[in-house]
């Protein structure tokens, strides 16, 4: 028998959990360094075409990563909640940011690879798989985070380079 | 033996290559309805903060994807090539798009999962792994499609759904 399933089609894992959770995380460590980039009263009050703050959209981020790989893990779904008291403070957000890195990891390890077809319902609300979630959360953040980038340019501020994680 | 793969760890698929590629297309789905909805003209001319314009944009996504690909699966490397004379027509950018998107699914008929790990350097240049590369394809273009988003709403433009794909 030939142990070595990278090469044997359908059973070796295109893209490793392990991985997965590594090209999160990037994601999110280039987030961290774009809210960084962000002058903090512009973090918290600027924004274009009557879009919402960068603020408004990384607190849309936390309410959704690890609310969402937590409720994926326990099984048990909460509404969405994208307001908190930020205080009008990046250090905090940033602070909070740094939790959520830690705790994705920790419930990382607890999410099983068999899991990842299951069908569930995302905040009680947005049915897909769980592997279609994952990628959704990753994706939404991409999203918001280039939105960010034009902030910053329209700010005059260079953004982080976008292929460094 | 337990033939059900999907309840064994580290061999069922957390995702497919048929789920990648319909993330990827979904993805390249939305992107065409964010180059429909601008108006011609703002698609060539219109940009915020001294970036490129989304016709610029579109251009670097069209010069990636389709070739990016077919030097994955042909193993023949070339260099980036993000510029053509457009006409500026959006009707000839949607063509290329659409000529892309049947590109890309008879490219990934070719592609074998057991070379998602392989070590490829993308136009020459760009050092990762198949499936790095892919994801960087993806990725890119949602950061960038948000960009256009934001050009959009500065222009008063209601976007395509972010979640439909």
């Amino acid at each position: 028998m030939n142990t070595n399933t990278a090469e044997k089609p359908g059973t070796a894992q295109i893209i490793s959990p392990e991985e997965l959770l590594n090209h999160w995380q990037g994601h999110r460590a280039l987030t961290r360094r774009v809210i960084e980039a962000f002058p903090e009263e512009k973090f918290f009050n600027y924004s274009i075409g009557g879009m919402r703050t960068f603020a408004e959209m990384t607190m849309e981020l936390l309410a959704i990563a690890t609310p969402g790989l937590r409720e994926i893990v326990s099984g048990s779904t909460s509404e969405l909640k994208e307001h908190f008291d930020h205080g009008n403070s990046k250090a905090k957000m940033l602070s909070l940011w740094d939790e959520s890195t830690e705790e994705i990891n920790r419930l990382w390890n607890q999410l099983k690879p068999n899991r990842f077809h299951e069908t569930i319902k995302a905040f009680g609300a947005y049915e897909g798989t769980v592997q279609s979630s994952i990628l959704y959360f990753i994706d939404n953040e991409i999203h918001h985070r280039g939105q960010g980038y034009v902030y910053l340019r329209s700010l005059g501020i260079e953004p982080p380079a976008f292929w460094e994680r």
